[in-house]
């Protein structure tokens, strides 16, 4: 296939985290790239960030690599460690099993874009700020273990 | 990891390709950036095409997902069906087993640079404009099944 036409995707904000935790990434604008290319080996998607948005709430991959690199505009990456602005060309990686959490906070008056890559099984992650985690199939619990009622992980 | 620094990387443009197929990508200059960053889950690189550069022969692979997204400058993808310019931020995706080649072309004055993804399992895959193939064991062959002599396709 030439150049995907990715104005031909309806980008979507939907998420699966439970409130209060949803409120951050309501501003997070993603096209899921891999199923409508034909792609199965791994995932990918494109996402652009509103001003103030969240990727996500800062986690990690028990079981999933992840790679992501920005395309336009700038955010700050939020890790155990610090922070680090990165803008377009700038790539960042995070092999599964690593508990620093991670995630991009678009505090510019842009939105940016970025690509990110997500390959491996999941064998649920954690969340370093809040008493949320995943699990293996596709719940949110809390770090005790119980589940959020109706909170289902999309796929 | 924060950040990737790519300055701390050595880009190499070796190739495998048996001559004089090895002509056209002398000009590309890659960062194979998976096992520097502990990840195995899928491949990803970096990789810079000088002006006149060619990012491979026309190829595709019968077991392995390619994604690319462009992140600075510009080149042509070339595939059975046409030529499409790719600017920075436009995304390509080539799934395994469709025997449409592709490749980039740097027509530009300038420099242009891309992140390349790749999974799953190398079964072998073909070229479409030349007496190449690749074969699961990681030889060039031709399209007669005789292989190339001492040409091993990089890992």
């Amino acid at each position: 296939m030439p150049k995907i036409d990715m104005d031909s995707i309806e980008p979507n904000n939907t998420t699966g985290y439970p409130s209060p935790f949803d409120a951050e990434v309501e501003g997070r604008w993603k096209r899921r790239l891999g199923p409508i290319c034909g792609l199965t080996d791994f995932g990918v998607s494109q996402v652009t960030l509103k001003p103030g948005a969240w990727s996500s709430q800062r986690h990690w991959h028990n079981g999933e690599d992840e790679f992501l690199v920005m395309v336009d505009g700038e955010a700050v990456l939020v890790e155990d460690d610090g922070r680090t602005t990165l803008k377009a060309g700038d790539c960042a990686a995070w092999p599964k099993g690593s508990t620093n959490g991670h995630h991009l906070i678009n505090e510019s008056p842009q939105d940016c874009t970025f690509v990110v890559v997500g390959g491996g099984t999941n064998t649920g992650g954690g969340y370093s700020d809040i008493d949320l985690a995943f699990t293996s199939e596709g719940k949110y619990a809390r770090k005790d273990g119980t589940l959020y009622p109706d909170a289902n992980r999309p796929a």
